[in-house]
This record gives C-alpha cells, structure tokens and sequence, in this order.
C-alpha cells in the first residue's frame, strides 16, 4: 500500500494550491472542465489529483468560520490526548471554557426532562414504580402524539403537532398575545433554524445580494451561515462603553454603508447578548422595531438565554411581545423570527439538538415554503422534541415532580446569577482587564490590554493578537476560552469569551489563574 | 386587528407576484434596493409589500421539491383531519403508505436498542432491576464517553469519539478491510450527511456549475438538495427492462451530454435502490467503481438499506469492499463517501435522526474542512449517536439481551421479505401493473398503464398523470402513495412509490385495493 501512496500527488500547502488552481481556471475559462482521463495503466505513472481538494472545493464552504469550535478547541483536544498519554504539562486538566455546554462543567440534568424522555424511548419502563406519575402521564401523552406510539418514527416536518400546540401555549403564557401552533417551526437546535431562516432571506448577487446586519460582537453562527449562503454580512457595533447596548444610530449607520453595495433585508439581536451578555431594555427593543419597519427589515432574534438573565433590573422582554405592544402599524406589518432553544436555559440540553421558532406576520406563501424546504430533511430529531414539550410544559404545583422540579431549576439559577457577579468582580479586580457586567446568558467577554510588543510578536506569527493571548494561556494553564477575533470587535481592541458554567470554586479559581496569567504576559512583553 | 389587515397587501397568486417581483427588479437593475420608507404615519394609507414573500426569497429554495412528502401528503393529512371531524369519507383511515417510516406502520422498536438509550437519558434507572446487565453495561460506557456523563452535553462535532469508533470497528466487519475512525462522521440522519458531502463538492457558475450524476428514479433528497446548492442535475436512466439495473453505458450517455454544460465530478448510487428496490451485482459495482475512476468522478454511496436484501442470489456490497478489493490503483485513488442511518434496516429509528458517512481517500484538507463545517452546528443529537451505538455494537452470543435482540432483528426482516414477495406477486397479477422483484430497500415501484383519456385529463388540470391517479387513490381508497413523477421516470412512463412496512395483513388488503382502484380508473377513463 506504502508504493502506491506515490500515485497520489503531493498536497501543496492550501494556499499554492488555491492560487494553482485559480490560474488553471482561468487559463480553462467556463468551458467543461477536463475531459476524460486515461485508464489506470496511463495513470499508474504520472500524478493524480484528487475530485476533491482543498483547491476545487465549493469556494462559500472554504470562506466559513466558527471560531467557538476553531483552532484553539482542536489544540485543547490535543493537549488532553497528550496529558492521557503523560506527556508533563504544567496543569492536570483542561477546562474547556469556551462553549455554553452546561452539563459537560457538571451542571446536572433535570431530573423531570430525562424521565419523560426515557421514558418515551423505552414504555416498558412505565411500569416502573420509582418513577412520577406526572412524568408517566407526560410520556402517555407524547407518545400518543407519536406515529404508530413510537419516539422512532419521523415527526410531521415541523414537529409533532402536539408540541406545536404547547409551545404556542407556553409562548401566549409568557408574552400575554396570542400563538399559533402553525406558527411555529420546531428545530434541530436554534442553529437549524436560524440557518433556514436566513436560507429563505438571502437571494441576489453582486450588489443585489442580500445583507443581512449583525451586532459584533457576534456569535459566529451567525458570520459561518452568511458565508456559506454567499450573503452581505454587515456589520452594527455593540456600545461597549454602555454595556454593549444596542444603539439605533449605529443601526442607521450601518444600514445607510450597505445600501452603497448589497440590498440589506435582515436584522439579527440575540438578546440576552451572546457573547457580551447584555439583556436589551424595553425601550431599545421598541427603537429596533420601530427602526425594522420603517426601514423595511425582516427581524431575526435570538432570544435562546431568555431564561439567563441575572441583573437586578435587567429583565427579558421578548420581541413578539414588543411588538404586540406597540400596537398597529407595528404589530401587522413587522416580520419577526423568533428563536428558543432547549439547549441553554436552565436545562442546558444542548446535546438533544432541540429548538423552535415562531415566525410572525409571515406571508403564507412563504410559510408553505418554509414548510417544503424542512420537509427535506424529514424531521427534528423526535427525543429533543420531547424534552422540550417537558420544558414548555413543566410539573404544575400539586402535581408529584413539582417540588423537585422548581428546586432543581432554581438552584441552576441561582448559582449561574452568582457566577456571573463572581465573573464580573474578579475580573475587575484586575489590573488591564475590563469586564461589564453580565446581566444575562451565559458568558464574560472581557476586554483585554495586550502589549504592543504582543501585538507585533503576533502579526508575525500570522496571528491575531487575542488568538496569540488565549493560545498562550491555553498551553501554560490549560483553561481555554475563545478570542474576541472569533466574535468579532473593534479594531485595536482585544476580547475573549469565558462560560460562567464551571462549579463555583472551580471558576473562582479559573479567573483568578486567568487574572493572574494576564499580568505575568503583560509583564512579559511589556 | 381585523381593520388593520387592510394595511397588508392583498396576496398576489404565486406565479403573477413572481412575475411582478422579476419585471421590478429588472427595472430597477442591480442598483441598492428600495430606499427608505415613509414612517408609520405615511405607511397607514397604502399598500405595503412584506420583505419576504414567494417573489423575493431565495429562488434556489423555491426550487427544491420533496415529493415523499409534497402536496399529497398534504392532502393525506387533511383527510385524515375530515376523518376525525365526523365528514363521511368512503374509507375510514388513511394508510400513509408514502414514506419508509416503520415505527408508524406498527413495527416494534428493538428493546436492547431502547433501553439502552433510555438509561442513557435517565441513569437513575440504571437501578432497575427489570433492565438486562448488558444493557446496562453498554449505557454506563457510553455515558462515560459523553462529556460529563451526560447526553444533555455537546459531543464532539463529527460525534462522541467512542461511537466513532464503533462504528470503523463495524465497517471493518463487514467488509474485512480497515476502517479509521477519523474517516467516519456522524450525522443528524444521512440526509444530513448527504447534504454536506455535497456542499462541498459543488462550485462554479454557469457552464462551469458541477454537475451532480443521480440515478432517474431517485430519492428526492438529491434533486433537493442540488436545486438547494444550485447545481446541476445530471440524470442517468436505471433499467426498467432489467430489474432497474445500473448501466455503466448509460452513466457513459449521461456523462458525456453533461459536460457540453456543466462539470460533472459526483456520481451517487442509491443501493439497494430507492425508489426502485433494485440490489446491484458485485460486477456493475465493479464497473462502477472504474467508470469512476476513469472519469475522476467523486464517488456519493447511499447504502442505507444495506440490511434490507431480500432477493435469493442477492447480496449487499459495499463500495467500499470492492473498491479496496479491485486493488491498486482503485484503493488508492477513488474518492468515496459511504452513508449509512439508523432509520432503515431492521432498526427504523427515523425519529432520532443518526446516521454517519465513511469518507474514503479523501484529501486530508478537505477532511480538515468537513470538520469545519459540521462544527458550525455543534455536533448530531447524542441520543441518536447512542442508537446507533446500541446498532454497531449489538449483544453479542452469551450476553442475556443476545436471544431477544436475535430474535427481534429476524422477525423484522423476515416479515419484510415476505412482504416484498407479496407485493410483487399482488401487483403482477394486476392488469395494467408490472412490478419489478422488491429485492431490497423498502418499496415497491410498480410502472402503470393510464389510459390516455386520464393523461389527457390529468394534463389539462395541470398536474402529471401519476399525481392525478395518486390523488384519485388517496380520496377514494385512503391510501397514500407517492407518485413515480416526484421520483423521476422515463418520459411517458407512470409510477408510484409505496412502501412494504404495512403489517402483512393490512399490505394484503392495500395491494388488492390498490390493484382494484387501478382497475376501475382504467374503465373509467377508457
């Protein structure tokens, strides 16, 4: 096998490669492409490349990013493996502070969700005596919904009708407006329809292309979507002076830019803020709205944290419900998505890949099309389904889990609003490190003075200096968080993105190793 | 709210507001967009478009088509609505015969397969007595595979490592040459995977848009998701005349009228075939593979179904085993995706959504560029990565699930292969019904005689002909069927798709009507 691997040709570094074939297409021009090769006698002495390379690959796909899992995740993984294997590292673990992964830093599941949902997977196990009978009577109930009373056959494309139903009914009980079952699109996790929402939005090309405004600092689903459907993203800055707020001026700003080269039609919030935390006030949510309309914008929010919200005085107010309250013209005229996730929360189900979204004052046609383009891929996995029938359909008091249940979802709570001020003070406590408060989801994304001396070593190294920073810290103390670069910020500012997740003690300790960390750099290349 | 619907524009029908949105944007060019619009105030008094409506959203998705569960579908569930509502219908339940959903047609899920992911969900019933050791056991490894012993956390994005490797340890099983875990990643079902392997691979515009080869009939998927990516189909005929075989000769016809416009570089192959239920020899997979190489074709394998081969002399081959044995310079050079699900098979878990691909000689940068992109939706549900654990990994001989398991798994596929004889055998006694051997997958794909009088009718309704006979079916039997128009067929050829997982007596009862409604529609229209 080893003489064989010859046949293959050598890979050139991507970036030869890229330019390689980008001077061959240009020398082909559009014709069709190479014409038939000859068989494996000719091919046995001369090299071959692949259909598919780095070089020949679909352009949209190379250009994504997603930094929450990018380079400095897959350099943790290694030092894991090399820690298993004894290699000596001046830490004994990784923290992995990088993701909102609630249950991966300890958090435990609640306990109501996971019996529900085992007990849809296996109904031998309702005769079991240990379990609730409200979780019981939930599994009957779901899976009467089910096709033929089983978790293993395919869901209606927008989900079980059933939990359509309930989350309607969840989403009225929060906002005080009315839901339409119809309305509402369950998901593979937020991100699916985020992505399928925006797939319907983006059409055009070169200055017809659509653009489609985002705050940066962003979270990177965001910036990775847009550039695999080949849309504008177009950037509104967060005001870091106020609390990463959301102001309309920089709104008009960026959308009177855009106009000059793409056809702006999307405004994406993600309020609570992911990375920076904010929870967004009333009044901002109706500037956005009023702005929305009169500017003609179909409204994206990501409210997957609206259950995270820590901040005395801060409190989530959802866009649906804005809206409705604004009254007439608003409440008829603006198109609104609305995301909700299972995976953050206080149940941090993220493994389940479950989410919905509830579109409002959609066209019909288009509803129709949303409906046809999920249809594709049949169905939203069927147990995330039930979990979040679980979520949007919890123990009510009397009933046998209550108790436990409210328990559990508080002590969640509360210890992440403790986290979240623990985060803010330690960090401030540092000298070069400025952190605003985080009044909501589930991350500190603090500033950071680098060093001019760092900044260059960085450029050098093809870096960005906050990548430069975390790389470093990453490999002396194992903790690792994601750059601001990743996220997006003002140029000449540096950020990174912590989770408040881990146990309490064990981030007291992780701040105060970062804290310290960044004093023993600044040092170093002062 | 009712006066302030007058605000909306009224709905233009589809095709005319499509017009309309093209001859504005032609007069418009490629200029920003529509400025700014007057404020609430101005708006009150006149029409106002929605930003996203059938005429401006992404033309690529009004392409797509999913016939498994297009407008009749639809329809089916309507009825099933009336049904419920007491409206006398001349049938009383719908047979939704139109999709491989075994769990809906009352097959019983495998219980090692359930209780193993149901203590996954809730390992406080790990407990239980009533629960097998080996069940057990296998939940307790792959709790400790996930990150903090909990489903509910992330997994890595190709998937929990230790299903990975499972999973190569099964391949290698099957086909007795090495497998690599890197090479497999886990998907939310294989649509999921299919759809990625093909963002990759597809680039270019105009003349120079990949062209994507696909077996007529086909699985809508692929027609799907190349109109999604906007590129090329490039349709190569199977051969009625001969059990729907594959014909290196015709890929050759399609291969070389394709590249007069676009740059084929996939070949996909659906074996055993769905729609058509088609098993290949080992000597045109052979062929296959060459064909293959000869033309620098990147090799797409949907094997499914490779647990359903029911035919004698049948046999599934995996590409990948017979490209490893062709020897060099095959092995080395093919490009190949393999993919496989948990929805199929003796399984049918469609609800959980798991399936994985193998990527097989693949340029390591482009591996690098996979991880990439499915990084960006975090990672495949984690119960369903623990099926198909369970699947990979089933009891073995001596263990206590081992009998049951055994036992389950046969009686699955041994009612399945009964059913496709008695589905072959019914229809070939029909006039006007020639139904090729179901030697595998899960359906049949009858060719039907319509009378021309039908095909005139059906025409100038605007509908193809099977979709007139398929909706005529549904109103007046209940039976549910996909027409052979959304599959893809020989011009003035008629089809349907309809599924074997009926239990047997019900299949009976459906294949008689069926052949007695086609009977009567021929009259009908003679």
């Amino acid at each position: 096998m080893r003489e064989l691997r010859a046949l293959r040709p050598r890979r050139l570094p991507a970036a030869r490669a890229m330019a390689a074939a980008a001077a061959a297409a240009a020398e082909r021009g559009p014709g069709p492409g190479p014409g038939p090769v000859p068989g494996p006698g000719a091919a046995a002495g001369r090299r071959r490349a692949p259909v598919l390379s780095a070089a020949t690959m679909n352009p949209a796909v190379r250009r994504v990013e997603y930094a929450v899992r990018g380079p400095i995740v897959t350099r943790a993984l290694e030092l894991e493996r090399e820690l298993r294997q004894g290699v000596p590292k001046p830490f004994t673990e990784v923290i992995k502070a990088n993701i909102g992964d609630a249950h991966a830093m300890g958090q435990k599941p609640i306990t109501f969700l996971r019996q529900v949902s085992a007990l849809c997977l296996c109904p031998e196990l309702l005769s079991e005596a240990s379990v609730p009978g409200d979780a019981k009577d939930r599994a009957r109930r779901l899976l009467a919904a089910c096709a033929g009373q089983s978790a293993g056959a395919y869901s209606a494309s927008p989900g079980i009708e059933l939990v359509r139903r309930d989350v309607a009914r969840f989403i009225e009980r929060r906002d005080g407006v009315p839901a339409r079952p119809e309305d509402v699109f369950l998901s593979t996790g937020a991100s699916d329809a985020i992505v399928t929402i925006l797939k319907l939005l983006v059409s055009g090309e070169g200055a017809g292309r659509t653009g489609v405004l985002i705050p940066i600092p962003q979270y990177p689903l965001y910036s990775a979507a847009i550039a695999e459907l080949s849309a504008v993203q177009v950037n509104y800055y967060l005001d870091e002076e106020h609390c990463w707020a959301l102001d309309v001026g920089e709104l008009r700003r960026a959308l009177a830019q855009a106009r000059r080269h793409c056809v702006p039609r999307v405004l994406c919030i993600i309020n609570p803020g992911n990375p920076t935390g904010q929870v967004q006030s009333r009044q901002c949510i109706e500037d956005v709205i009023k702005f929305a309309f009169e500017e003609q914008l179909f409204l994206m929010a990501d409210e997957v944290y609206q259950d995270n919200v820590y901040a005395e005085g801060s409190a989530f107010h959802s866009f649906k419900k804005v809206l409705f309250e604004l009254g007439s013209p608003y409440k008829d005229v603006v198109e609104l998505a609305s995301f909700h996730s299972i995976s953050k929360g206080f149940m941090g189900e993220c493994g389940f890949r479950s989410g919905y979204v509830e579109v409002v004052n959609v066209d019909p046609e288009v509803r129709q099309q949303l409906s046809k383009l999920v249809s594709v891929r049949l169905c939203p996995p069927v147990p995330g389904q039930i979990v979040l029938d679980a979520v949007v359909n919890p123990p009510q008091p009397g009933e046998p889990s209550y108790e436990r249940f409210i328990a559990e979802k508080q002590a969640v709570l509360s210890a992440l609003a403790h986290k979240a001020r623990l985060t803010q003070e330690i960090f401030n406590q540092a000298p070069g490190i400025r952190c605003n408060p985080v009044q909501g989801a589930m991350y500190s994304f603090p500033r950071i003075e680098l060093p001019p001396r760092a900044v260059q070593e960085a450029k050098a190294q093809g870096q960005a200096p906050d990548m430069f920073f975390c790389l470093k810290l990453l490999e002396e103390t194992g903790i690792c968080v994601v750059p601001g670069s990743g996220f997006g910020q003002r140029e000449g500012t540096y950020h990174f993105r912590m989770t408040i997740l881990p146990p309490t003690e064990q981030l007291r300790v992780l701040l105060q190793k970062l804290s310290q960390f960044h004093a023993k750099f600044t040092t170093e290349y002062s």
